[in-house]
């Protein structure tokens, strides 16, 4: 199934993406692609529904972030054997844990802010675990029944302000709409495979990374265990694995985005995204 | 002005403690202490209000974070000079942000959990700064209008995570019950100067934190005005300035906490706070 929401910001309704890829609404059966509704039994009723019977919505509206009510945003860093080998850094020996502010959160086709005064703005396609469970203290075992699906993010960063102003990678991480998500939530059942997916972002038309999850360092039932044993995971919560070999910092020399460059961002079974970089 | 929530965890109420410290309901003036309620126009409104005609709590309820809708909870790292130099730290050149996650947010007397296999649990008295406007780009001069108010907060830290496990010290700043905040919000109005304010926790009555905000690196208006240049402040969001000398890290040897240690904070003007350390 392919939850989405849609409509202006802050006003996002929910929705559903049928087999025929068109948009049907769903808020005459949930308020919001949050919370209870996301959880295994939240899904089950969803999935009872016939599409057909949803209204089709007309036109070509917005699509939010893929799900509501968050309240975090954790990045694994450095989690493919690849891209560690290009940025020169020895493969962690456990994950690398950081946070995104929640303020960064925008829909998958939103406009992308360059911060003032910004001279290294970069890209990161990335995975992202969406938790449909709470989650405190559960196994690798245990961790898929916690999660409600997937989507693609884009784990915007700003260089400089990440790693030259004094620790902490939060703080270049966290601008407004530093993080795209969307255009879909596909629920688990829906990825067959999610250690298995190809995955690629183009500038300006061309390719700049190209990667499979196939090669993620530590995997998603890893991934949503370890962080489980630090802090407790919540419905809505959003995991970002981690990104592929190609980022512009990686370039030699480095390559950063400017003020109307377009980033384009498709994970396999999960959609594409499409942001144009503006000022802030 | 006080302002606090009282009740069960995830049940509280607004409340309002008057001039003779009685507990005052404030749930039939104001849904919760967030958002809209704790902007200039709202905080107000509340100021308006005769204290003696709102109805008395009786009993001694919970109380919970002083603050709802919290988006972000940010914490600036060694801030107070005196500090650093007993962390063995240079003072930094500009902030050092992290971010703790918001699932740790908890009352000002609830239990503190120990983590499973944690060996170096430790305390930090803090300035909390609580906003209560959006701020996004404000210069030092402005700042102090999108400051709410001020309260106790207890930055709960596993040194061993923070440090030790590869890196980004949400990973120690963020289990269940690190965040306790309150007992009130402190409006701004009532807190003649944030930079003179006397600060202590004591562990199992004993003293091993004292300080002042007079020997803050980084002052309430500076620390507002340069996170607002790398991400959003949102009205509830929660800054914590950073910790005076005296933490169980800095002790030759290091102290840290075990289960059944009791913590008892204070800082002038902004109430106490008490925690048992139990085990989660």
């Amino acid at each position: 199934m392919k939850l989405v929401r849609y409509g202006p910001a802050g006003q996002e309704k929910p929705g559903l993406i049928d087999d025929e890829g068109a948009l049907r609404d769903l808020s005459g059966e949930v308020d919001d692609i949050a919370g209870e509704v996301i959880s295994d039994a939240g899904l089950e009723r969803l999935r009872a529904l016939d599409p057909a019977s949803l209204p089709k919505v007309a036109g070509n509206p917005r699509f939010g972030p893929c799900v509501g009510q968050v309240s975090k945003i954790l990045c694994i860093g450095l989690n493919y054997s690849d891209h560690a080998a290009e940025t020169g850094a020895e493969p962690p020996s456990e994950p690398i844990i950081f946070a995104k502010a929640l303020s960064a959160l925008c829909g998958p086709n939103d406009d992308v802010e360059m911060p003032r005064g910004s001279k290294a703005l970069d890209w990161e396609v990335e995975l992202a675990i969406i938790i449909g469970k709470r989650a405190k203290y559960v196994s690798e075992e245990e961790a898929m029944q916690h999660v409600a699906g997937f989507a693609i993010m884009n784990d915007v960063s700003e260089r400089d302000f990440q790693t030259k102003r004094m620790g902490q990678w939060t703080k270049g991480k966290s601008h407004d709409t530093f993080g795209p998500l969307g255009p879909w939530l596909v629920t688990r059942d829906a990825v067959a495979d999610p250690h298995n997916l190809d995955m690629h972002l183009d500038v300006n038309g061309e390719r700049r990374q190209s990667g499979n999850t196939n090669t993620l360092i530590f995997n998603v039932p890893h991934v949503v265990s370890y962080l489980s044993q630090f802090m407790t995971l919540m419905p809505g919560d959003v995991i970002s694995t981690g990104t592929p070999p190609g980022v512009g910092m990686g370039m030699k020399p480095p390559v950063y985005l400017k003020v109307g460059d377009v980033m384009e961002l498709a994970i396999e079974g999960l959609g594409t995204q499409r942001q144009t970089v503006v000022a802030a």
